[in-house]
C-alpha cells in the first residue's frame, strides 16, 4: 500500500491551504490542465465527461420548457457591441479583440464574444415581425472569451463553456415569467443533480448585469465558506428592443418593442462540484453527474475465476448504471486512492475470499462506509446505495451551509462573522448602495442577493441603522 | 391553396440556378440567417437541430471506437503556431489574430484556432511519458475560424463547427491503423445516417495537409455534379512530435517519439445533405438525421373529433419516431409546403373522412408517394416507410453518382465530360504533381483523391501519355 499513501499525500489538505487544495485536486483528478494560452485551461477527459453530462441534463430541461437551440457568430463588430450603452459600458473593458485576418488589417475591429446579447438582437430584430413570431425561446452552447486578470481553473478563465439562453416576448410580465421559470430549472438542477443547495433571490442594483432591468442568482456555499454566483437569469423589459429596435405588429396591427430575457451557467459548475463536495481525498462526485458511477476492482485478479466473476458482475450491472473495470496492473491500494481521488461514487470489491462466500464488498466515496452485499442482491443494492449516496451528500451540503450562515445586526458583527464562521451573513437592509458599498469597503464582502424566502430579523439597517426595506445575504465571493 | 403555391414559387428552381436554388432553401427552410459578421452565419434552430443529430450519432461511434472528449483553448499564441513549419504556411494565409485584450496591447498575437494540431502537440507532450500513457484518443467538439475571402452557408464560413479528433501512438503503424479506422467510421456515418454515398480515397501529395505524411478523404457528389470533400483523416507520422519533442520511455526505457493522427468532419454536412437529396421544393432529410421524421396536419380539424383523433395517434407514435402534429390554423396547403420545405420526410394527414374510414394518408417527402394505411397498422407501417425512405434516397444518391462519373483517357476527355458531363471523371495518372497542375489550369478540376478501389483502365497517364502509377478521380469541388 506504499502507492496508495503517496498518491493522495501530493494533495494539500483543504484546512492546510484550501486554495492549494483546490488546485491539487483539478490536477490529480485530471480536470484539467494549465497551457501556454494565459488564463486559459485544457479540459480533460474526466472534466469534459462531468461537462458533457451536465449538459445533457440541462438541454433536456431546457426543451422540456419549449426552448431551441440555435448557434450564433464567434465575433461581434465593434459598432453591433456599442448599441446598447450599459451593456457595452459592462463589458468592453474585458474582451479580445481581432484586428487582423489573414495578412490584412480589418476596417472595424471584432470583439470575440464575452456574451451575445447584441448578436442576438440583431437576429430577433430580422425575424420577429408579427405576435406570431413570440415567443422566441432560443438558447445557445458555445465558448465566450473575458479578458480577466486572476484566473482559476472552472472559476473563472479568459474563455469558458457556457450556455446563453435568450428570449423575446410580447409582454413584460411573460418576460419575468420566463425570467423566474428558468431560474427554478437551474436551482432544480442544482439541488436535484449536483447535490448543491442554492439560495435563490434577486441581485442588488449594484450587482446586476450590464443593461438588466432585473438579474436574479442562485447563491451556493463552498466548502470554505465562501459564495459562488452559481447561474443568474436576467429580465431586459425592453431596454435592448429599444436600442435595436426589436418589434412586432401586435394583434391590433400596432408595432410594440418586445421584452427580453437572457439566462446562463458555466464550466464553473464543476468547480462548484469540487468545492462542495471535495475531500481530502479528492474529488466526490453525486452519482447522477458522474461518468463512472462504480468502479469494480478486482482482488488478488491472478487467482483463478476472480477477473472471471468481476467481469460477470460488470455485465450484469452495465445497463443499471455507468460502470467501469479496473483490471490494470496496478495494486488494489493504488487503484483505490486513484478513482477515490477521481470522484468516483461507489467501488465494489470482488476478490477469492467473496467469490467463496457469495459476496462483494461495496466501499461509499462519500463516507467510506464498507458495505457487504450478497453477489444476488448487487443489482437491487448498488442502485439503491447510489441514490442514497446523492441525498446524503445533498444533505450534508445542506447542512454545511446552514452551519455556516449567520445573522448579524450591525457592520461589525457581520465582519465578525465573516472572519470567524465564514459563509452567508442575514441582515436587514435599506436598500441603498452606500451601505453595500460600506460592507464591502470594511468587511470585505458583497450582497450575494436578496433571497425570496425573506425574513424579519430587524426594523433597522444592519449597516446605516435607517429603516429596513428588505432582508439581504451577504458573502465572500469566488 | 393559393398560399401554398406562393411558398413554393419563392423557391429557384435547381435547374435554372444551383447556387440560388441552395441559397433559397437555406433561407426558406430556416436553416442559417445571415448576420452582420462578414463570412460568419446563424445557424437556426432546424439547422442547429439536424447538427445536434450529427453530433449525438458521431459521438457514440467515436466513443465505441475508445476516443475521449476534451476542449483545448481558442487561441494559439503566435509562437506556437510557428512550430511546425509546413502547417504554419498552410493555415497563417487564413487565420484571424487577437492583438489587444481588454485596453492593453498583447505582448505576443493571439491566432483563433484555425485547427488544433499545436495545442494537441503541446499537451500530449506535457502528459505523455511512457508507453503506458499511450494512445492517446481525443477528441474535441469546437468552432475554428478561417479567414475566407468567399462564403457560403455550411459550405464555406469564417467561423465554422467541427469535430477534430488527435490521436498519438507508440508506432507508425498504430497511427496508420487509426487513420483508416476513422475514415472508415466516416464512410460508415455518411452511408448509413445521412445516406450520402462517398468514395474513399488517398489525397495527393498537392492536395494533402498541411503537416501530414498522408491524408485520406471520403469525397462525395452533389445533385449539380460537383463534388464536396466531406471529411479527412491524417497521419502525421512523426513530424509533429519532433517539433514539439512528444516523446515516451517505451518498454527498453528508451526514449521514443510518437506517431499522430488527426481527423475531422464540420457542419458543411448539412450543405451536403441539402445539395445531396434536396429538390424544387426544399429540404429532404433522410429520416435517420431527421429532427422530425413524421408532421401530423389534421385536416378540416375545426369538425368534431379530427384534433383528437391526431393527438392519439400522436401519442400511438411519439415512443417510436420523432413526430410532431402541426394543428397551427394555417391551410393544410401551406402546411404540406412548408413541411416539405423543411425536408420531413413522411407526412400523415388524418381528416373526417378518414376517420370514417378508419385510415390516414400518409405522403413520403421523398418520391410524393401517397399510401393508405389502416389505423390499426400505423405502428408497424410509419417505421417501415421511414426506413424505406432511408434506403431509397441512398439508392438514389448512388445511381446518381454512378451516372456522373466518367471514364476519361485524355485531358481533352476530362474537359469534356465535366463539361457536358458533370461529377467525377476517373484516369490513370503518372503521380506527377505537373499533371495535377495543367488539369487545374486546362479543365479547372482538382484531383479528389486516389481510390482505394482501384481499375486498371489504361497502361498510360490520361494527361501526359507517362507510364500510369494508378487511377486517380478528378472533380469540380465547393
Amino acid at each position: 500500500m506504499a502507492n496508495d499513501k503517496k498518491f493522495v499525500e501530493e494533495i494539500t489538505a483543504m484546512n492546510v491551504d484550501f486554495a492549494k487544495w483546490y488546485t491539487d485536486v483539478v490536477k490529480k483528478a485530471d480536470l484539467a490542465d494549465y497551457t501556454s494560452v494565459k488564463g486559459c485551461m485544457i479540459i480533460r477527459p474526466l472534466g469534459y465527461a462531468i461537462w458533457e453530462n451536465i449538459q445533457v441534463e440541462l438541454d433536456r430541461r431546457f426543451k422540456e420548457t419549449g426552448h431551441e437551440n440555435v448557434y450564433l457568430p464567434l465575433f461581434i463588430p465593434e459598432g453591433l457591441l456599442n448599441k446598447e450603452k450599459e451593456h457595452v459600458e459592462g463589458f468592453a473593458p474585458e474582451v479580445a479583440w481581432v484586428t487582423h485576418g489573414g495578412e490584412e488589417e480589418l476596417t472595424e475591429r471584432l470583439c470575440v464574444r464575452p456574451t451575445s446579447e447584441t448578436l442576438f438582437c440583431q437576429h430577433y430584430a430580422n425575424i420577429i415581425g408579427s405576435y406570431r413570431d413570440l415567443p422566441k425561446l432560443y438558447n445557445q452552447w458555445a465558448n465566450v472569451v473575458r479578458w480577466e486578470k486572476t484566473t482559476r481553473p472552472f472559476l473563472r478563465t479568459t474563455e469558458f463553456l457556457w450556455q446563453e439562453g435568450h428570449t423575446a416576448h410580447a409582454t413584460y410580465a411573460e418576460a419575468q415569467e420566463e425570467t423566474l421559470r428558468m431560474l427554478d430549472v437551474y436551482a432544480d438542477f442544482c439541488q436535484d443533480f449536483l447535490a448543491i443547495p442554492v439560495i435563490k433571490g434577486q441581485k442588488t442594483d449594484k450587482e446586476k448585469f450590464a443593461g438588466a432591468v432585473a438579474t436574479y442568482t442562485i447563491e451556493s456555499l463552498m466548502h470554505d465558506g465562501q459564495a459562488l454566483q452559481t447561474g443568474t437569469t436576467h429580465n431586459f423589459g425592453d431596454n435592448f428592443a429599444k436600442a435595436f429596435n426589436i418589434r412586432y405588429l401586435d394583434q391590433d396591427n400596432t408595432h410594440q418593442y418586445v421584452f427580453q430575457t437572457s439566462w446562463g451557467v458555466t464550466t464553473r459548475l464543476i468547480g462548484a462540484l469540487i468545492m462542495v463536495h471535495g475531500d481530502d481525498s479528492g474529488l466526490v462526485l453525486p452519482p447522477k453527474v458522474a461518468p463512472t458511477q462504480l468502479v469494480i476492482i478486482p482482488i488478488a485478479s491472478h487467482k483463478g475465476g476472480v477477473l472471471e466473476k468481476a467481469t460477470d458482475i460488470y455485465h450484469q450491472l452495465n445497463d443499471l448504471v455507468r460502470v467501469k473495470i479496473d483490471s490494470s496492473d496496478k495494486n488494489p491500494g493504488w487503484k483505490f486512492s486513484e478513482h477515490e481521488m477521481r470522484g468516483v461514487p461507489l467501488r465494489l470489491e470482488i476478490g477469492p475470499k467473496d467469490i467463496e462466500k457469495g459476496q462483494v464488498v461495496l466501499v461509499r466515496r462519500d463516507n467510506r462506509e464498507k458495505i457487504i452485499v450478497a453477489l444476488s442482491e448487487i443489482k437491487t443494492r448498488v442502485p439503491e446505495i447510489l441514490e442514497d449516496i446523492q441525498k446524503s451528500l445533498l444533505a450534508k451540503a445542506l447542512s454545511h451551509r446552514e452551519a455556516h450562515t449567520s445573522i448579524a445586526n450591525s457592520l461589525e458583527q457581520i465582519k465578525e462573522s465573516l472572519d470567524k464562521n465564514p459563509g452567508f451573513v442575514k441582515t436587514m437592509w435599506c436598500n441603498e448602495k452606500a451601505c453595500e458599498e460600506k460592507v464591502k469597503e470594511e468587511a470585505k464582502a458583497t450582497s450575494r442577493c436578496i433571497p425570496f424566502e425573506q425574513e424579519n430579523l430587524d426594523t433597522k439597517c444592519a449597516i446605516c441603522g435607517k429603516p429596513a426595506k428588505t432582508m439581504i445575504v451577504w458573502g465572500r465571493a469566488y
